[in-house]
């Protein structure tokens, strides 16, 4: 394998053999191919795309760069849901107990936040105590006496990937189709599922904004799946604003115990249901969406699912207390409210602004050795086509300074726009997306 | 300045400034910006080009990274000639003492072969003892003495270059005009030159084989020279057969020194003496190319070019003995005729083909770590268009052993096609540009 001339012909357009593409991947995870040919490799990749074939090989190799979860000797259906990324996006942390609670094993495994949106790790870990870091047998145990573990990417799961996204990251080589399907799906299937559901993310503040983009990345992700027998169905979901109203991790902690009681936004709820719906049905516990929801409600009404956040935070080493008592999770020492400049109608919350305004209060990070402070963030009430009044409180600053309320207000004062005029914001939940083809939801 | 940000404008169509081009390329030359990211960029410049101004700012922080040749003492006009590499190319061991020999001081810094291609340091370090890791101080003061320097690229001039030739040599991005255009300049801007003549090679044996390549490759060049006041004439001649018939480090040695003593091949003859007039009038020592022709064929006749290589190998701790006896030149233990296969007309000697054997024979490099044996090559005395018969002998081959031979042979017999149709090689020289403009040569 001569790299330079691997490079080359990616870079002509012609396609590399499954086999080179997989030696170049293991070679490069072991340490054996240096960083600057793989980032030529991936900006040609850019370029020139990867094929069906070429996309598969990758995936393999990551996860073959590695181990995987083995949950074959549980009896469960064992379905995850994976995000995009968005601002406020918490809805893995009400899915995954709401789903486990119904005879659904969940392993579901995180990221961390970066660039403007938020990361299910980090906002885990806001709970005192709470342990991500769980190795693989600690990981399948878990699973199989609670029926979900919600752990951090391990370095035992496809280190390929680990380092490769790292590189991405560094190269401008984030938004490539294929890269981000292979990603995503190594690591799914790594964790042993028997069904996937996907919520791509569409707007302002997503990672691809063009719905073209979208679709061709479901429909990669999809195939991938169905070459490692693994039924995947996505669902295009609005992020031109944040979902629900916590923005900022144990504020979304929060926000997530709010909703697992009954309470909290209703987009954030809508969202949640829609995909468990999903989940559901590819468990084969219900067969329509509508007993889903039902089934789901009563999970909340009940406290069932709920208990099972609890039954998670304890086997993880949390402190169970935060789900009566939110003074548990870390609090910012400095409040204020963030009120309308003027009397109309919210045009636009724009996630982005909002998820560098976290950024900016010391919530998130702008590279992977940034400490996060959990505490800071904002509760943004206000949703667009609302109508409101100059000085109505639209938002809520947590920061940790006098000074960075100020910095936190400005970055809101970039996002919200007020005019007088209806809005315009995306439907929430707009296309599904499964190996059938293309639906647009009503 | 962020770098994954300078690097996604780029990939994303859109010039960069000036002064982000120089800062990134003075940070990594002082190893502040990893390879990784470079060769990302690298590979953007590839599909997206480089704009004049860019150009020119890649050359400029490519000089500034290092130190120049400072030869304004010297009331010598100031030429050098470089070429964008060949097979059989050993036409700067002539040109150098040719032109010195006339009255202009010649400071050339030359570099290894690297691929199917010969280096002129390469063939030079052949002369038993000869040095050409001058240093600065060495090569001004050489050049003040006796007219002419043939170093080697120093680490104190362009090193951005020298770190950027490496990586791109690694991550296939080698051919990109720009980047050959800026890399190439550099160095000869350093070389603080009153004129500039470039040997601009066509066909299958050139880095560019696109005739559109070369001619906007010369325009680059003539371009930046303009940028910094340096008249610059490019010819483009054929590599759609090897230049003249040794090929391999001392047997190129041994035919530049036939060709000083009035002998040797007529193409190459012809080449030295196209490039020679060109940089003759750049100096303003004639003012027609009859003229420069007429005295460099008197320096040859006189013996006074022979004379000016002996100063130059004295001066840089060579063995003159060789210019009269060429077995102080490193031989070769095996020897072997290679005959024409069947009766016909030579339709090609394929320099590519040709190149890969010299390398075969241990002659060349894969990789810059490669050792050289500088002993090994092929004399290849038939051209295309020749007549021959079958058992006539074309090429001789010097090898290391009775095994490399057959190495040797095999490769021929891939280079050299023999049929029954008129051979049509490329015109010798073809074309001639300068800031005026683009000429056919008739």
């Amino acid at each position: 394998m001569i790299v330079p001339r691997l490079i080359e012909r990616k870079r002509d357009g012609h396609p590399l053999e499954p086999a080179e593409l997989r030696e170049l991947v293991l070679a490069y995870s072991d340490g054996r191919v240096p960083d600057y040919q793989i980032a030529a490799l991936l900006m040609a990749i850019y370029f020139r795309g990867l094929d069906r074939g070429e996309m598969n090989a990758l995936a393999n190799a990551m996860l073959d760069s590695g181990k995987r979860l083995d949950l074959s000797r549980l009896a469960l259906p064992r379905v995850d849901k994976h995000s995009t990324g968005g601002v406020g996006d918490k809805v893995s942390i009400i899915l995954a107990p709401l789903i486990a609670s119904l005879g659904v094993a969940v392993p579901m495994m995180s990221g961390r936040g970066l660039g403007h949106t938020g990361g299910t790790v980090d906002k885990l870990e806001s709970i005192p105590g709470f342990r991500t870091a769980l190795t693989i047998p600690e990981a399948e145990q878990q699973l199989s006496k609670i029926g979900c573990a919600m752990l951090s990417q391990t370095k035992e799961i496809v280190p390929a990937d680990r380092k490769l996204y790292a590189l991405r990251d560094a190269t401008g080589t984030v938004e490539v189709i294929p890269l981000i399907a292979s990603s995503i799906m190594s690591k799914k299937i790594a964790e042993s599922l028997t069904g996937l559901v996907l919520d791509i993310k569409r707007g302002s503040g997503a990672f691809l904004p063009k719905l073209d983009d979208e679709l061709a990345l479901a429909g990669a992700m999809i195939d991938l799946g169905m070459q490692h027998e693994l039924p995947v169905v996505a669902l295009l979901t609005a992020m031109d604003r944040p979902l629900g109203w916590a923005c900022g991790n144990a504020l979304e902690i929060a926000e997530s115990i709010d909703v697992l009681m009954g309470a909290g936004p209703a987009d954030l709820l809508e969202v949640t249901l829609a995909l468990g719906a999903e989940m559901l049905q590819l468990a084969a516990v219900c067969s329509t969406a509508k007993a889903a929801r039902e089934i789901m409600s009563e999970a909340i009404a009940s406290g069932k699912a709920l208990r099972k956040l609890e039954e998670i935070i304890v086997a993880q080493g949390g402190d169970k207390r935060v789900l009566s008592d939110f003074t548990r999770l870390p609090q910012a020492p400095h409040r204020a409210s963030f009120p309308a400049a003027r009397d109309g109608i919210v045009q636009q919350v724009e996630p982005r602004a909002v998820g560098y305004g976290v950024i900016a209060l010391g919530g998130g990070r702008t590279n992977m050795e940034d400490k996060v402070d959990p505490s800071v963030g904002y509760v943004l009430t206000a949703k667009p086509g609302d109508r409101v009044t100059k000085g109505q409180p639209l938002a809520t600053i947590h920061a940790r300074t006098a000074a960075d309320l100020q910095a936190g207000a400005k970055a809101l004062a970039e996002a919200i726009t007020i005019g007088d005029g209806d809005a315009e914001p995306l439907p929430l939940v707009s296309h599904r997306i499964s190996a059938k083809g293309v639906e647009v939801i009503p």
